[in-house]
């Protein structure tokens, strides 16, 4: 798998490079990653992101995750200053998500989206891949998109979801290099809202593509301790679960991860 | 149950003017409503939102709308540049979504997607409701978020999704009563993304809430003409449906709608 894996990011490397006039990643900065003794709580985006979700479990989300100490809650924008206002100090970050689900908002949409949200306190930004675009292979249009984005994070951590469920292993790796290229700080695997989550196999082939100076977060369909292991030593840096309380509890006594 | 209705419709606008500040519509223009003896297709927003929908599919759709001459094509808003530039003087309009399909956005995001859709050339935005603020009764918030889209639209037509999926009779009286305070255009069933879509009952409880002076738009789950016709026998006034193409052809003959 592995030299099939390197031959599909050499070629695709070529051909986005050629498409949107090469250039180097513009992102490049250290990315956050848990150390190898940290906790799982650590890893986890404690994520909530229904439609029908009320600011009574919003409040529950934040308790949640300050008491076992997660990495973040992830939410919709609408609830961003709620969120910052809850966990002030706490360390517990405040992600959001743009364009979501679907990732066919408008790139000047998805700019003002992300803008709105870094005005309202966010400190991570969750955004979904132009998938249409991907598909097609107008990797120009999905590299400005996710430019677009990175450029109005204003420096905030951005994430890339590239929606596997839709992609070829070489749809996949395209999806990284133009992250990458575009200069976002982690890929990420999916929206839990599309037909299929992560997968270890997923995570493995977007941390081989994206090297050692990006994250990887995987997401969608992890629900317990076992799992959340299992994407971390593929490669994950970072899970979004919205069962993190029931994956840490489950997981305690264990010292490693 | 008419009685029934009229009961909450008089007991939700109490509600809601004594949340909100009371006012009066700002909207309350005349709503392009088909005429009685019009086709059914000129009732139709010819719909793909999709996540991977692809340019190809998206000029398909165009070609059939301007052929059958639907109402609208409707589709997420990285599309409506390309859209417009198809449909130019067709008389097919472009419609796309805001806030999609979760409601969720920010109030400040909405308003940024509709203005840059209405920049592309958009002429009708369907937003979503924030389904979370209409469950827990923060029906100011709600006000607002549809009042900052109505705002940013500039003139073009406003749909309210108010994704009857959620709700109950009085909670789907109440985002019909918010609609109309806040200016929109229309009220809207469903995004077709939810658990299920319009139902004859429901678009009667709506027509009947907003009167005569505003649109109502079934959507979600609308396959044939049948169905097409119940809906407008309802009240409704534009369909929202991915299957225009069949439901037309199905209905060839018919004069009626």
């Amino acid at each position: 798998m592995a030299t099939r894996i390197e031959e599909i990011i050499r070629r695709v490397t070529d051909l986005v490079s050629s498409q949107i006039g090469g250039g180097t990643p513009s992102g490049s900065r250290s990315v956050n990653s848990p150390g190898a003794d940290s906790p799982l709580a650590a890893y986890i985006d404690q994520t909530l992101l229904k439609a029908d979700a009320t600011r009574d479990r919003v409040r529950e989300l934040c308790q949640g995750a300050t008491e076992y100490r997660f990495a973040s809650v992830c939410v919709n924008s609408c609830w961003v200053p709620y969120c910052r206002e809850l966990l002030g100090e706490s360390g517990v970050s405040v992600c959001t998500v743009v364009g979501f689900p679907l990732g066919a908002m408008s790139s000047a949409g998805k700019a003002a989206e992300t803008a709105a949200a870094v005005r309202d306190g966010a400190d991570e930004i969750d955004m979904v891949v132009n998938v249409g675009w991907l598909l097609a292979g107008e990797l120009k249009l999905v590299h400005e998109d996710i430019a677009a984005v990175v450029n109005a994070a204003d420096g905030k951590l951005v994430k890339v979801i590239i929606e596997t469920s839709y992609l070829t292993d070489e749809q996949k790796v395209t999806a990284c290099v133009v992250a990458k290229l575009a200069g976002a700080d982690f890929v990420k695997t999916s929206t839990g809202f599309s037909s299929s989550g992560a997968t270890p196999d997923d995570v493995t082939l977007m941390r081989r593509t994206v090297g050692e100076e990006m994250g990887v977060k995987a997401s969608g369909g992890i629900r317990d301790a076992e799992t959340a292991r299992a994407m971390i030593s593929a490669g994950a840096t970072r899970l979004g679960v919205s069962a993190g309380i029931e994956i840490v509890t489950g997981d305690r006594g264990a010292e490693a991860y």
